[in-house]
């Protein structure tokens, strides 16, 4: 409700410089994917190959995996990174799509051993696979999409690109490990956060914009400028979930509201209020130090305290941040439909709402 | 005990044709490492680094995963086929201690998300990760593994074994899957059982010694030889492991014999009892089918059945075929100690009791 409330003033809408400037900033994410609407049906369909055996089972095992949908967003980035460095735009690339659903795979194996990690039982109304089946396999099935991404790797034939994925592997749980030991702590500070983030969440994003780049043998410092782009909209995604947790709703998000908070978990909006010296930032560390705030009623009440204090604007100032940054890192890309979008999804970052 | 009875017959101790033929077959583990040993404390080293951050977590955790040791066999037979397949033997190459260790890592993070599976406590006397912190942790670091194996791959910078680990990759997970589909199912025959012990065993020993003989630019065909001999020694080592589970007493296996039949895994041992037509493999037959076999008694009367019934000379001698078949591959392999050490751990693994 909130977030909705705060997405008139949000968007950057600030004189665009392509070449198809619209009137409005299209917040839509069918008509911002519409210039890789035909290679995200490639990748879904490539998201659903067995590439390790002729196992009818390994082949379900994908279809529930996948059929639950989910944005395809790291897909959506890695084609539009590659449709707005490519010079002839009809070339189409199948290694874009092998690269598209490899960043996919590893995504997703990460949300299989979430599942498993945290014992759920949907994701996106399907049910996950610990729940369809059991834990044992669902630990297999994400070994299984690591192994599927590792197979796509190969293929791409580019050990450059190899070397990005392997770390970015390793910071997805050096990310994860960083949250799961911070639980409760109130010492971390920002650098801390943003760097959480890049390992969490950014990475992979920058990886798939970075890697795109790099298949059309790009200039470095072209190179260089979609990785930016991918590791800002990666940390503004990151700051954006994260707000979405104090702002959001339980039938949008899927969870209820303050499930990061019950955890322990402390982002940037409880950031925000700790570091006033005033009696609300008091309040919100006794909450979290007695660990009150896994309660029922010590999450309302930080909720509120959260809320009503300017930690949700604070926290989308600087998600705006990081949305302008990686702006900035589009400047060289040459105008087109598909730079026009990596620009406006910026926006529509700002006001999603899941 | 049964074992150690058969190993006197089961040494291969058949004209072994290389330069420094011993007088008897060294079956001590550590004699037949020697060659290698200065490679196998450069593995070592190199698996206790964090390769991903500067985290003193991450590098608690690996120590904690590597301090229980293992044979690390698969490093060993990495570095025994660099040796044996290099021309220049005091060259040392960096890379085969890389690719060593990326074998153990993939080993490893099997191992780690087994015991979350089978909620294991203890490895080798060792706490298991599960145990010392969480079973979301151990999750992770199995992932970590992986993602510590990737950056590995990345640094060798070679294509093509980035292909054959991302295949390996998968077979693990489809031998994984395919054993646990398989559970107390009677229809299974032996090609699905050597298959399933490529995948789940084989697959990795061969990556290893294949990857060993690329990275020496050996000619396709020595570079398909060694492939072939870690393909039949993964297959031996995987028979002799069922065996063991027959055969084999708490105390070496580190798990109570049987195991394997309580968990309705229906090895070699047993399946060549289930072949025969008479009321033994009936009474067998119907242990399984009833599922008596997950009992203490039910379990004892398995055990006993196949023991007393030839189950176990049989398995032996299918041990020694896939012993001898990996033998054969060794014969265009030039005289020297690693060659020895190849040839003689074939007849290790027939005597090995854990």
């Amino acid at each position: 409700m909130i977030v909705s409330i705060f997405s008139k003033q949000l968007s950057m809408n600030q004189n665009h410089s392509s070449a198809s400037t619209p009137v409005a900033t299209p917040t839509d994410l069918t008509i911002l994917l519409e210039p890789v609407k035909d290679e995200l049906e490639a990748v879904e369909r490539f998201l659903n190959s067995n590439l390790i055996d002729d196992s009818p089972f390994v082949t379900e095992l994908l279809a529930q995996v996948f059929k639950s949908g989910g944005k395809r967003l790291r897909p959506a980035l890695v084609f539009l990174a590659a449709k707005a460095t490519l010079i002839d735009k009809n070339q189409t690339d199948e290694r874009q799509v092998i690269l598209a659903a490899l960043t996919e795979f590893i995504h997703s194996a990460s949300l299989v051993h979430d599942d498993v990690i945290d014992n759920s039982s949907f994701r996106r109304g399907q049910e996950t696979v610990n729940r369809k089946w059991n834990e044992k396999l669902a630990v297999l099935a994400g070994d299984l999409l690591f192994a599927q991404a590792s197979i796509c790797l190969s293929r791409l034939m580019n050990p450059r690109i190899v070397g990005i994925y392997g770390q970015v592997l390793g910071d997805l749980c050096a990310g994860e490990i960083r949250q799961m030991r911070q639980q409760f702590s109130l010492s971390a500070g920002w650098d801390n956060y943003i760097q959480k983030s890049i390992w969490k969440t950014a990475s992979l994003f920058a990886a798939g914009t970075q890697s795109a780049a790099i298949l059309n043998q790009r200039s470095e410092s072209e190179i260089e400028d979609l990785k930016s782009y991918g590791v800002n909209f990666g940390i503004c995604f990151q700051i954006v979930d994260d707000l979405l947790d104090i702002t959001g709703s339980t039938s949008s998000l899927g969870k209820p509201a303050g499930s990061d908070l019950m955890q322990g978990l402390i982002t940037a909006p409880t950031m925000f209020i700790l570091e006033r010296k005033d009696a609300q930032a008091e309040r919100l560390r006794h909450l979290i130090e007695t660990r009150a705030v896994a309660s029922a009623e010590g999450q309302e009440e930080s909720l509120s305290i959260i809320r009503n204090n300017g930690g949700v604007e604070s926290t989308v100032e600087l998600a705006r941040k990081y949305a302008s940054l990686a702006q900035n890192c589009l400047a060289q890309v040459p105008a087109s439909q598909s730079r026009d979008s990596l620009e406006y999804l910026l926006d529509w970052l700002l006001t999603r709402t899941n």
